[in-house]
């Protein structure tokens, strides 16, 4: 039996989303910018994705700005808010557990001569809106806060924090990574308080090499990739039609059936950690039901180091993570989000991430189950002391 | 019947490719940052496409780094090798007839305090090397000189630039701008003295959202996208599998059968060449044979305006450019790389781009001088004086 569990670093493309994107790429093949009908027909591709999108989170399709992925959507939303607003002030609010994504460009902000206030977290990886209101400053212009962490799935306060934000200054551009909250949650900016919101296709079953950005009508932010003048000059580069209406497909797909797959996922999640809290010595760390995502459970096996224990579930067809897969730096002693959440050292070394998608089934878990509880007790006796 | 003249704005995607970008969709989906095999498999997938694209041009695997496209890449490139390189000194040389991702750029570093002189051409699109000569500088530390001029096909002497560059000052970083030249001309960074090269994968039957930039080893250039420090921290985000490996099959499709396509295109632009000159009061502003791009054929039509005839050829199912389709400035009065060629208004105002593929025939080109033969004595007809 094979269990994949590792939703959260990237999902398979569906075979709907894959016929879209060969369509595409073999008939529909134009370059949106060309004058004549194969430029027209991809065009008009493009504003139906955007529509479609849009329409998830009720925002305008004009809002919607197509880009290679949530990586380039976060430098972009950061460095060219930062760099649009810096008369205002130079003061940017996040959290300690944001994804490197958001962490690298406010170090390159720092170097700018930008000022960062880090919020910390509680034991779930959840910021205090009480931290949040004593970090707001007359020169702050920028804000940045994550939906759901990738580690463990806690859900930030994110309409709270737009409120407290923007009750302290409309002005401050409050930016929500939402990559592992699109498609899982529904999203609603306007509500919200949210001007920029960065979002990665492959993680909702869409192609890599593609997520969006939704920039408020009116928000003040700077380009961060110039050209041609694609997408009103927001973002230049021959319009990557494939990757966008693939990534829409994938997108109406999650929303069209949000409610019976959500109750699936925290089946999932329910059924995953009763069965991992029954086992000797774990320590979850993600919490039950809606207070937390409903497809990501983080664990600690203390005692057994996580890399040990992930390869020794994938020889039995069981992938799952070791914090995040994100990072390529793979040889990080421990992941920064368990660190901020205060995690004692042998729960730091041996915790897993097990995230679901809505193809995930509840004989998969009862598999890795069987297999963990066969393989705990075995490689305890290995570890040295 | 068909004809698609427009390669030069974009490509399909070969059965070949299509596969290949479905299979890393679908199947090999996993995230090269992921630690399980489906991990490591799709991190193997990924070292190949380098591997594949190197051997193109005899350069290192380890100086291949995968970006969104050309437009991505050339922006890394300017932008970060400027910013790197500050402090030996704040002047750059590039050339008036450079794409848009070249010369916004370009813009962003003169507002960021850099001094930036623009290489005149001449009536074919190509710079001098006298000019190249005197603009360099004790400050100099950035050149770019693109290859192959996307709207002419003019054939830039970048070897030549890259000798005078180095022997000038080893340290200057030389960029080049290869989008149009890639897959049709022989490329060697190491003997061109070439730094750093953009290359974008729709235009050679790649698919779109996918490029790569050549970085030669050492070459002092900061990254633009910062996050997970995917690609030695050079580009991070997610790696575009997909994108990546069906980018490689198409540059090795390329280059296996390079002699035969080459002298394909050469028989297709000689014939189109021939056909145009035939016609009434045509003017054409590619240089033959092998003294330009084999692939690309300008030509005026004066007394006609470009939008017009573009039109009237699409109604006939004949696909060409006016101008370069990766502007999606669709307003531009003229093309900047024209005017920069002094053509005289009536030339500006009515040139026709037709672009050529290994897939093009020389029926194709029959059936358009047909078509052109009985269309341009009507279009004139009505031509207001």
């Amino acid at each position: 039996m094979e269990a994949y569990f590792d939703n959260s670093a990237t999902t398979c493309v569906t075979e709907d989303v894959s016929r879209a994107v060969v369509k595409m790429m073999t008939e529909d093949f134009g370059n949106p910018s060309s004058k004549h009908h194969k430029g027209v027909e991809a065009e008009h591709y493009l504003r139906q994705a955007r529509e479609i999108i849009a329409d998830t989170m009720k925002v305008d399709e004009k809002e919607i700005y197509f880009t290679s992925g949530a990586t380039e959507s976060n430098n972009w939303a950061l460095i060219g808010s930062a760099l649009a607003n810096a008369r205002s002030g130079k003061h940017v609010i996040t959290t300690a557990v944001e994804h490197a994504s958001v962490l690298m460009p406010m170090h390159f902000l720092q170097q700018q001569g930008f000022e960062v206030t880090y919020l910390p977290v509680d034991e779930y990886g959840r910021i205090s809106t009480d931290d949040l209101k004593k970090a707001l400053r007359k020169d702050t212009i920028l804000a940045a806060v994550m939906y759901v962490n990738n580690e463990v799935g806690a859900i930030e306060p994110v309409e709270e924090a737009g409120k407290i934000i923007k009750d302290w200054n409309r002005n401050i551009i409050f930016h929500v990574d939402a990559v592992q909250a699109y498609g899982k949650l529904r999203i609603r900016p306007r509500r919200m308080n949210i001007d920029t919101l960065s979002v990665s296709s492959h993680k909702i079953h869409g192609p890599k090499g593609a997520g969006f950005l939704y920039v408020r009508d009116k928000a003040k932010v700077n380009p961060l990739i110039l050209g041609g003048g694609q997408q009103k000059g927001m973002r230049s580069g021959t319009d990557n039609v494939p990757g966008a209406w693939g990534m829409a497909v994938a997108a109406r797909d999650c929303y069209d059936h949000f409610a019976e797959d959500t109750a699936h996922l925290l089946e999932l999640k329910k059924r995953m950690m009763d069965g991992l809290r029954s086992l000797d010595h774990t320590v979850l760390h993600s919490l039950p039901g809606q207070e937390g995502a409903p497809h990501i459970v983080s664990c600690s096996f203390p005692g057994i180091r996580s890399e040990v224990l992930l390869h020794a579930l994938e020889a039995k067809g069981i992938y799952v993570s070791s914090g995040s897969a994100c990072s390529s730096n793979r040889n990080l002693p421990v992941s920064t989000v368990l660190a901020e959440m205060h995690l004692p050292e042998d729960q730091l070394e041996s915790t897993l991430r097990f995230s679901f998608s809505r193809y995930n089934t509840a004989e998969e878990e009862d598999y890795a189950l069987e297999v963990l509880r066969e393989l705990l007790p075995k490689l305890r006796r290995y570890t040295r002391h």
